[in-house]
């Protein structure tokens, strides 16, 4: 077999073997195939395509080319949940507690952020003392014991995956339903659980932008799933204004602890009940109905704060130690009308422009820096309201720049919903 | 300027501007764009294409990534010929001397083979003595005394077109009409010809397999001469079976001076006054009548051949001396029929096969090893009797392997044209 065939062959449009597949993975991670050639392959796969066959053999041979975490000691059935990337969605933080407390086994490997959106270990660790880095036993022991976990990825996961994206982070091939979905479905078949919910993000501030790319990857993701005997099941959510209104880690973490609390934003809460619902009713194998009842009762009876405190106790953190900035700036309205748009990239660059995202994976976060919104989309602001809350610390910031993340309008052009559609 | 947001903006189908252009192609000359980005690059060109436009703004840019040749001290028009090449085509040694003789002047700078084709400089250093690496005044001088010279190319000519296409090869991005139409434009608008004469193969031994690609070629290197204010005229011509009998370096060179000499095989021989026909019209600025008339003159008188002794004696080489092997294998058919069709490629690379071509830039080439066909496509053959002479020297043959290369039928699927159409 020869690699400059088998890019032949993806120019011209045809499917590849399995063991052409195969053979420029495992070529890729072992170096007999050079980036210039893996790059020029993939960008084939970019503009041609993939079909679901191809997808489900890409994803298949790149879960083994490192290690797989085994979680059959774990009883009963491992749900795992995964959000596509969004700015303020701290959905993880939340639902892992929330559906432990309902009796849901949730083991979570979550990533640290590269990019405007930040990740679930940053968000964690910026309670003081929180330990993401935990052995395999210390993981599944206390999974054991109070349900959930959340750690950082560890060991060689994958390591095709890493490769791969580094790769086409620099040479224009992001954007492609099967290189994407086979990307996340690697890895969230190495980590071990039985059933899996994605929380797919669409909108300005996704990766995904329409609806339509969204529906296909999310069609792709629940096909290989079905070849991998997994359950996979879709939401489609929305990303065209942040999630709840805290963006940065520590205001991130408080803002999750009101929801739990049975306080918090409307819209993050909403998508947590959502969410939360899926989940328990896959982990425990029940009725949506009966899930859902389970999840408002673990809301309102505060288990699901009991189980967070409890987790982040475990895992060494201390709550009362979160910190935020108290230099906060308040931006005021120039004008009056509805917030017809706003642009979510931008506003989850400006707070990592703050020092609360990293440029290199070798940058800290200032957990203490971000926003919080005073308004949403669709709503009515006066002239000299505030728009929103700035809680800088080193780095200074410009008001003409956050104003213009927002569109204000003399007609609303509506409120997006929430949530789009299922898919599974 | 940011070569991920250009390969981006070309992998979403979309034109690039000339400074994006100019960007790309400098950057990976001066080593500040990566191997990886430009073939992912070159495979969105491969498969979304280029505009006219954007063709002629690449072949600008590649043509001045180095030194140009500038032939203003040769009073006239320079006629450059071009082929793309083809198994057996040795028609630039025959076509020189002769338009020369009739009065064009006719410079060229031409290319060492490597792949199954060969190349004239090889072809001709199978002359013994004769040299190919004059200075720029030796090749003036001796053109402007007797009209014509080859010489191999000379000093930083389209640096960006040799990085370009070392990597294509190796990334599955040759075929692609844009990058070749600009690989061959850049180097022919370099050499300083007024006009230019291109011999577009087609069919399975050449580059292009069928007429509608040749055409699209055709038509976009045409018209990146009108954008470069220079004629260029091409000639698509059947690349199906070798051009004449002989495929070998010194074999080549024997059945040219045959052609000249007013014998040779009839299709090499039709091609050389097709194509010096259109070469003595655009150089001398005649009817096409007149320069056939002048042609047919010049082959007969012999006054072509006479040239040609000429070139090779002022570059120092002896044609007396030229010396081909003298252990001849007869391969006979074992079967009764119509030749209906030959593996042309395969032919080419059973020459190189023995000796008669690289694989490695570095690879000497034995000139006295080919093949002498006995029979053409069409052509009906008995059993036992003789299809090709081999010339061998050091290393063997499978007589099996080159009887697969013909395809002996009861009917004859008819001859093909040698020439199809002229596209200017």
């Amino acid at each position: 077999m020869n690699i400059v065939d088998i890019i032949n062959k993806k120019r011209l449009n045809k499917e590849l073997t399995p063991e052409e597949i195969t053979f420029f993975v495992d070529g890729y991670v072992q170096e007999t195939i050079n980036d210039y050639q893996m790059s020029s392959l993939l960008m084939a796969i970019c503009i041609n395509g993939m079909s679901y066959e191809e997808t489900s053999n890409l994803t298949e041979v790149m879960l083994h080319s490192g290690d797989t975490i085994d979680l059959s000691m774990l009883k009963g059935i491992k749900v795992d949940k995964h959000s596509t990337g969004g700015v303020g969605d701290k959905t993880t933080m939340i639902l892992l507690p929330l559906v432990a407390a309902c009796g849901v086994i949730a083991p979570k490997m979550s990533g640290r952020g590269l990019g405007f959106t930040g990740g679930t270990i940053d968000k964690l660790e910026s309670i003081p003392g929180f330990k993401t880095n935990l052995t395999n036993e210390e993981f599944i022991n206390q999974v054991e014991k109070i349900g959930c976990s959340v750690v950082s990825q560890t060991g060689n996961l994958v390591p095709a995956d890493k490769k791969i994206y580094a790769l086409r982070d620099v040479t224009g091939t992001v954007e492609s339903i099967p290189l994407i979905a086979s990307s996340i479905m690697s890895k969230k078949l190495a980590s071990g659980a039985d059933k899996i919910v994605i929380d797919l993000k669409v909108g300005n501030g996704a990766l995904m932008k329409n609806l339509e790319d969204a529906r296909t990857l999310a069609t792709t993701m629940v096909e290989i799933g079905k070849r991998h005997n997994k359950e996979v099941v879709c939401l489609l959510t929305d990303m065209n204004q942040p999630l709840g209104n805290a963006i940065g880690n520590a205001l991130e973490v408080k803002e999750s602890i009101d929801v739990l609390d049975g306080k918090g934003p409307k819209d993050i809460r909403n998508l947590v009940i959502v969410l939360a619902t899926i989940m328990v009713s896959l982990g425990l194998n029940i009725s949506t109905e009966e899930a859902n009842k389970l999840v408002l009762e673990k809301l309102s009876n505060k288990e699901g704060l009991k189980k967070f405190r409890e987790m982040v106790a475990m895992q060494g953190g201390d709550i009362d130690a979160i910190k935020v900035s108290d230099k906060v700036v308040s931006i005021k309205s120039k004008k009056t009308g509805f917030v017809k748009s706003i642009n979510t990239d931008m506003l989850g660059e400006i707070v990592r422009k703050l020092g609360g995202g990293r440029y290199n994976k070798e940058d800290n976060i200032d957990s203490s820096v971000g926003i919080v919104l005073s308004i949403k989309q669709g709503d009515y602001i006066l002239e000299d309201e505030e728009i929103l809350k700035v809680y800088i610390n080193e780095k200074d910031i410009k008001v003409e720049e956050i104003l213009e993340c927002f569109e204000i309008d003399n007609t609303s052009g509506g409120v997006l919903p929430l949530v789009y559609e299922l898919i599974k």
